[in-house]
């Protein structure tokens, strides 16, 4: 089977991150191929660089279904331009807010969202709504980090992701933490054992669940709110 | 006052029509630009349309606050792209759909609307979740008209409105009609006296709505969800 | 363009106050009446208060309808007798509580209201219920001060306001607050510069609103929820 | 055990009705007082309705109060100035709408509310979400009679609601019907037989209701949303 | 009228308490059996020992149809098995739980519940939600005592309940209190009035509610979700 | 890895069908057993039905726990006793149903559910509620055939599936159809393919989700909701 993964941030070095991530637990005989736009912005922390990342992702969504591809993955924690990817797609895509989000919802109570920034609180907060599971959120956190400061300085996110979870476990009710960023790939095992709970890397659970989806011949529906974008004009 | 409307669709045809209608109710001192982008879909009818249509309305919103208007408003009954416009301007920055369907909750019971095609139901089911008025919801219907269509065959459009307006009244309890697409624009007068219920115009009120919160100093919050986009690398 | 602002409090001072505010920011063009009934409570501040208030303020409803008003605004954060007077009449009715909330929802993620007394909390937090908007409220905070006394001690009633405001902002994420009593009326401009947030105050919003609306030629269905009573005996 | 019912509409033979239907149930020790306003709507069927009533209600509630009563019971399917009343009572108050609608929310899936009049459905549904009751409704259907027919052609009342009644079974999914008027009251048993479901008639249901809690001691919380409202000027 | 209240959990101790506290508040003519299961677990502390309970309930629920008792009463803050046990019975079956959160919802803004230890809080929203009452809660705590605890040690029992419904007053504002464990029966009445709030004991309260609805002949439904179960072979 | 399926029905004949449709679908490495109980309904088509299995199913779990399982899958879509089986085991547990519900969300805007019998579409409707997934529902209809029918009359089953999808699809706006029973099993590519939507066959998708959150490392959260029962006698 063959699964491009898009990083929406158009940072090589990022990219890297996640395809080695994801180049240790992908089953042997799946291809693997882990992408960015060469376009648009180095790190998503805004609905400005998410319209602008959705809009360079298109070409590579396009991509993938005449080359073959079983499936896409959306790696950016805001799927930005998933439903319009949804759309063009004859073959399955997901984003990884929205499988980590479902995911949790069946692993316990409630779970909390560690974001990089404070200002993207309230952001975070309309995703889950976004996603309709606005009864299985236990709060969203803030490391007080930038996307790019997550991927450049390991040790101090490791270290701030274990304080700010336990903080949404002891004073929110969390049993499950999800890291809101495709930057804290790697981070989860350590904080999960630490405090005795489940920690998502929403990219690695969302591949694994796409491999499986893919076996189980399951894509999204193309009735009506998935369906191909009528033929039209487009100015260029 | 400088008021700029964005018709996202890149057609002049409708961004005459609604610059038509709205100097027909504009008040005299108010200054209207109604303007389009020259790129992106002719007609926006997909979540794929919706990206586009933002990425390359972006420019005439940051146009809009580097030429002192005092507000935009984006003339696309799905608001396509507003959290980041707001998050790019200090003015301003209203979408017709979000004033429509809060103007509508306060006028009846419930609203309905109508919207062009039917595969695009679920889409504005989900607008209106978005916009967290999902308990202000009769139904969604449609016309069975493309866009383009509700635009060029003005005669057919004002009679199928009428018939699915009625079927909203009497069959799911609409109070008040929402006419879902800007190219709709002129056609709720006739069916609100017919039936004995309000018509929202959504383009005519969302601008008569701008006007007084312009005059009322109001605009949205920079805090936070609508902050500005942090400085960083944007490759192109 | 006639407007009638209705204070259902029986104070004369507060109704200055109020009518003193809006010519201030009223268009030349409209002309303005600011009245409240001569019966019923001073300050409402109960549900029951605002029952003996609702019952006095009809008469100044079916006055506005009888002598040719084109808008009636309700100048009481309850809304008090909101449903029965869009029932009675033909013109639009608007109180400023629904008007605010909904303007609020639009300019951040979240609003939170500030209420006179603490007693009062989850009355406003029923409010918010009925006005359908559950999921746009940050809290509702209190300012420890009477109706009477917010319109007394204006320093008093300034501070107090940036500090709880502050407060909001800070523990609960509001990016917009809400004057939640008429008696605050002048104080929003300072607490806003202040904390970088929006802050409304519902009397001037709902008004600059209503004059908007009847420009559009906006009114309340009739067709069921505010349809006119039936005829029937009303022993007195 | 003392208990007042007062049945809001000002009408001596719907009120005389309802005494008699509850001193057929009522516990042989419980002195029962049934009464009625003798101001105001003879029938309440609107918003306006309600606000009279309710203001006219308000001496028997405080004569309930200084009679040494034990609770209050409000006999109208509205339950208008409940609120104020639980706020100006030491003793227990309760409307029938509420004690219904919980009652009926623990017997089946959903509830149906019969409603005397068709364009009252909003409103009804209005008060299912003002009792926090949304998930539990089915549907609310009209008899297509108002109040005063409901009372004064038993026959013809009789039949409609086991028509509607069925319909709301076989195409709402409701396992419970809520007869919606204190009309109705005497009509719920036959129906309940022929459709094989539970009909609750709200008037004898919160009354046994009633009297069950004055023995265990139960009445509101003075603590905040009934408190008692603060001393003020009335003016008069 | 006979009424059976089912202790769940399989401690003669408890059952013994209830009995107690039951036999002092049931009316004079109605017949009090207070029993318990001879298998199952001795307290009732999680979702498996409800699943134990619940079996081992069955054949007592059976026997009070047999017996020709009137109602039945299950007497656990949990309704383990509730919805079954409603379908294999004619005569009505209540849980403490569910009566005691509508109740609830009546006399105050919102309720909070006092749980024996802190991992179950989760358990306890849950079970709010199942009762479709999410928007009356407000808060779950904890009085950090096991089941066993609360019924063995009635003095640190009635202290650890009043500090921590004083907390839930005045940090989560509730208004009325709700002791959520069978082996909380008897403090309600020291806590209630010394924090001037409402606080219920869901065992005596449930049974003074099916006392009243036996009298007024209120069952639950059996049209579909309570519906007998189909014939069919059980393997035994 | 080695994976239990638990049928909680307790049919030799049905198991041996989930087997037989796992076997064709499981990779390779995958080590599959398929079991039942011995004791128990040999349907489940009640509340009462699914406490007898929930509780005959709890030592297939134990039992998983003791020989070393990495996961557990319950097959039957009312996930019986899935809460209490997630307490006491440390190895991953999922239920058919949840994994299909929070699989479909995700593939098109509404899923509807097929049910063998009618009178159980409130209890599927309260399932969906359970999960926390009510805003995804589009409908839950019946075939009209008992479980053990559609596991015996596969030409029957296949053409009613057919039927009821379409009139979800068409009526409901259905865009995702699970098949609601585990003896539904193997019917879903015709219907997918002739009505252009997803149809999910819950057992496979789940076996496969299950097969790639193992090797993600995935289980619930042992932290509150799921923690394991606290040590106590139990009598038997």
């Amino acid at each position: 089977m063959k699964i491009m993964v898009i990083n929406p941030n158009s940072s090589a070095d990022m990219t890297n991150h996640i395809r080695k991530a994801l180049e240790g637990i992908k089953r042997s005989e799946t291809e693997l191929t882990v992408t960015c736009p060469d376009k648009g912005p180095v790190a998503i922390e805004s609905a400005y660089d998410e319209t602008l990342a959705a809009f360079y992702c298109m070409d590579l969504v396009k991509k993938a279904n005449a080359e073959n591809y079983d499936a896409v993955v959306i790696a950016c924690f805001a799927d930005p331009g998933l439903v319009a990817m949804k759309e063009i797609s004859d073959i399955l895509v997901v984003g990884i807010q929205e499988v980590s989000m479902h995911v949790a919802s069946m692993l316990g109570n409630k779970f909390s969202i560690l974001t990089p920034i404070k200002k993207r609180i309230p952001s975070k907060n309309n995703d889950v709504w976004r996603n309709k599971l606005p009864y299985n959120l236990a709060s969203v956190r803030e490391l007080g980090m930038t996307v790019t400061e997550t991927d450049e300085k390991p040790d101090l996110a490791q270290r701030r992701i274990m304080e700010v979870a336990r903080k949404a476990v002891e004073e929110d009710g969390a049993e499950v933490i999800i890291l809101g960023c495709a930057g804290m790939v790697g981070y989860a095992e350590k904080a999960a054992k630490e405090l005795n709970i489940v920690v998502i890397d929403p990219t690695s659970v969302a591949f694994k669940y796409v491999e499986a989806m893919v076996e189980a011949g399951i894509k999204q529906s193309k009735r009506a709110l998935y369906a191909h974008p009528s033929e039209k004009e487009y100015k260029t």
